[in-house]
């Protein structure tokens, strides 16, 4: 897939603001841009320019003026992908930057593919694999979490934590492949314990690392929080009351946009994806129709669950359906939140006793609010992003979000249980050095070291074009 | 509303691509990106660089790193806004560009307005303010006809025209203010029908240009072609074969849609609105029901009306639908194209009666076309474009597109009207005057020469932020 030696060029930012961003990087970047771009001022060569540097002047066709723009030099290996490249920065209208590209192409540069320039990158040796793949989850991040995530990853948090597991692993061989070379003496240059307690440290960090995967990618992703209830017990007051108190710069940022049917909040700088269950379908009413399977699922899968009950209701129908509920996140890992609503239409002493008459199960939680007067919403926030990270991990922690990483961890750690007991079960050590070898191997997958053209394409096709 | 000596910040790119652009400009705009951007090579020193330079490094926050950007710096003026300026190139996650925003909001920097950075170009001088306003033109054009109008316009071609104008009416002026000074004597330095040559030649040039607002309108907006014909004559298959042959790099720059109602197919570099209106309502039979108002409207407000019949109905059926076409058309300027449709099911011999029985008038067309075979749609596409550039103004022209430029050169055109008949009645100099300074007046407004807040506030709202 890699197109070495060729130049390539995209739209490195998307239509609709001010400016557009087009990006050219290979060895013909500066031989391509010269043909298509007329510095203001004639004495300028862009040929004899050093890198880093701004140049003011227009593209042009056929003396047709098509824009003018700045364009910015980068001189290999300080770029980007480590090649020569090129920016320019045009208006952002769609006949101008399809202009540009159409001028680029026919002057002998490739439309980028999804992850090219990244690519590039990596095969110049500006970052390892895990890096790479870092970019895009920081790209895409929207959240403080998931941004801190994947800061860390692409500076090489993740790869230090690789290289450690690394570094044990080594020493393990080393030790193995001496007895390995004395074999047939049958001695024991390391004493097993020891053996054994390298590789159980390995395989302790192995698996620390793959259980912050499913943290991890649900911060990458947006924690999912249901709300459910039955009609009229106010979800959606409730839902909009949480969403308007939201004032972000974010909404100024042109093509920021929300998905229809869920909404993204952000509790103390994490993503939490609120859907309101009652979205899903409007039969006359949800909890006794929970069976459903879709809203099942919806309700199985969330971190928390919603609960939100009318505090004018019958206490025992309000005791009956939160068991209903209670019944369907059996076996999920999903934390139940009750909430009991419109607590402003209720004097204290009633709110009190019908509090004490509402049965709350072990590791749930109870809060009086009034969503339509905005009562109780900060205690709510608070209990939603207490619940979920009932588990500590903290950002700065190195947390895996990707799958693909996941996967290699746990391979790692399957190779280095089967160590363990070839250790406990006295294996011959050849047998130990192909796991180990295999351990190894998968560690090398992360970071790139060793990888595949499958690997590499299933990476960079979920990159946007451009990056 | 001009912050004069503040320092603003905006995003100039939206979000959804791979890179973001945040830009800064006033004179703080060095001291305000020193604060929170950390070079990578830490020798160094932001102040001390010249301008047109771009620095790698991290945006920083209590030792944070919020992203790894490029900082690109102009220094004034040779700078967009003839101030100092800082362009911060980072990953267009929102959570960074929004932090980012954050840090330089809370480091002393306003929040752009909207045009704010091109209010901030006008008042430097960098452009006039017909020129500022076509920038907003520019980033706005997806053709190449109103790329090109808007083009002409910033590099100066309207601006041209004007000083043109202008200075027709200052060797008026100065010759009638040579008749002010001498007026109790009753002289005449100029003969008077030299002087009505000159206003009459200023009038031509006025009206010209005012007359070429309505195709600049369209252009600008793109042309209005209206489909129409009763059910089943094939309307909706023929919008979606024009629409497929379309393929362009337009559709791979992230962020570009479509209007849902209305398709946009670019012929000869031109923009057309194409507007089925089925779309609008579906009731049995459109042409027996086209006494609804809103049909009506928008049929007679395209330039071009495409009506479809299809071959196989009786030739008397069509007539009389073509004439209750004909008849709405009546005082509209929209040209029509009969469209038969379907000619595939019918043979050659049996279309040529066909076509000789239909009746077509004066300035209409006749095609024959089969939507679903895809046959005879260029010949369509390029009849479009003849009807609909009937008048012959070329892009090259100097064309305006701006609702305030029409205007104020129609008060303008009122004035010189109003000398040519003070002239013909010999109105006493003073009386004349009085219209010439309105008629310099008025030109004043368009380049920027006279403004009022108000006509600031007006052309800059419409600006996106960040530029």
């Amino acid at each position: 897939m890699l197109r070495k030696g060729e130049t390539i060029c995209a739209p490195a930012t998307s239509a609709g603001g001010a400016l557009a961003v087009i990006r050219i990087s290979g060895p013909q970047s500066f031989a391509i841009a010269e043909r298509i771009f007329f510095p203001s001022d004639k004495d300028v060569d862009i040929n004899k320019q050093s890198g880093h540097t701004v140049i003011h002047g227009e593209i042009r066709y056929e003396g047709e003026i098509i824009d003018k723009v700045l364009v910015t030099l980068f001189r290999a290996p300080r770029s980007y992908t480590g090649e020569d490249s090129v920016e320019i920065s045009c208006h952002a209208s769609t006949y101008i930057i399809t202009r540009i590209l159409e001028l680029l192409l026919s002057n002998g540069a490739l439309a980028a593919l999804p992850g090219e320039f990244t690519q590039k990158a990596f095969f110049s040796g500006k970052m390892d694999l895990s890096q790479a793949e870092a970019v895009a989850d920081l790209v895409a991040s929207s959240s403080k979490a998931a941004h801190d995530i994947a800061m860390n990853q692409m500076r090489g948090g993740f790869s230090a934590e690789i290289a450690k597991l690394r570094a044990e692993l080594l020493k393990f061989a080393s030790l193995i492949e001496l007895e390995l070379d004395f074999g047939e003496e049958d001695v024991e240059f390391a004493d097993r314990q020891e053996l054994k307690a390298i590789i159980l440290k390995a395989k302790e960090l192995t698996d620390h690392l793959a259980a912050s995967f499913r943290m991890g990618n649900a911060i990458k992703k947006g924690i999912p929080v249901a709300i459910t209830g039955k009609p009229n017990s106010g979800k959606s007051t409730l839902l909009n009351a949480l969403l308007n108190e939201e004032k972000a710069i974010v909404s100024e940022i042109p093509g920021t946009t929300r998905d229809a049917i869920e909404d993204v909040i952000i509790i103390n700088g994490v993503e939490y994806r609120f859907i309101d269950t009652a979205g899903l379908r409007d039969t006359s009413d949800m909890i006794e129709n929970l069976g459903i399977r879709k809203t099942h699922e919806m309700i199985e899968k969330s971190a928390v669950v919603l609960f939100v009950e009318d505090v004018m209701d019958e206490v025992e129908e309000i005791n009956r359906r939160i068991s209903n509920v209670r019944e369907i996140l059996k076996g999920s890992e999903a934390s139940l939140i009750i909430l009991l609503n419109k607590i402003d239409l209720l004097s204290d002493v009633k709110t009190g006793s019908l509090v004490a008459q509402i049965m709350i199960g072990k590791g749930e939680s109870l809060l009086l609010i009034s969503a339509k007067e905005k009562k109780g919403l900060d205690d709510l926030r608070q209990e939603v992003g207490r619940m979920a990270m009932k588990k500590q991990l903290r950002p700065e922690d190195v947390i895996i979000t990707n799958l693909r990483h996941y996967e290699a961890l746990s391979r790692v750690s399957e190779s280095l249980g089967r160590i363990i007991s070839g250790i406990d079960e006295k294996s011959p050590e050849d047998l130990i050095a192909i796991d180990l070898r295999q351990a190894i191997h998968y560690l090398g997958e992360v970071t790139g070291e060793i990888t595949t053209d499958e690997i590499l394409e299933s990476i960079f096709r979920h990159f946007c074009i451009g990056k």
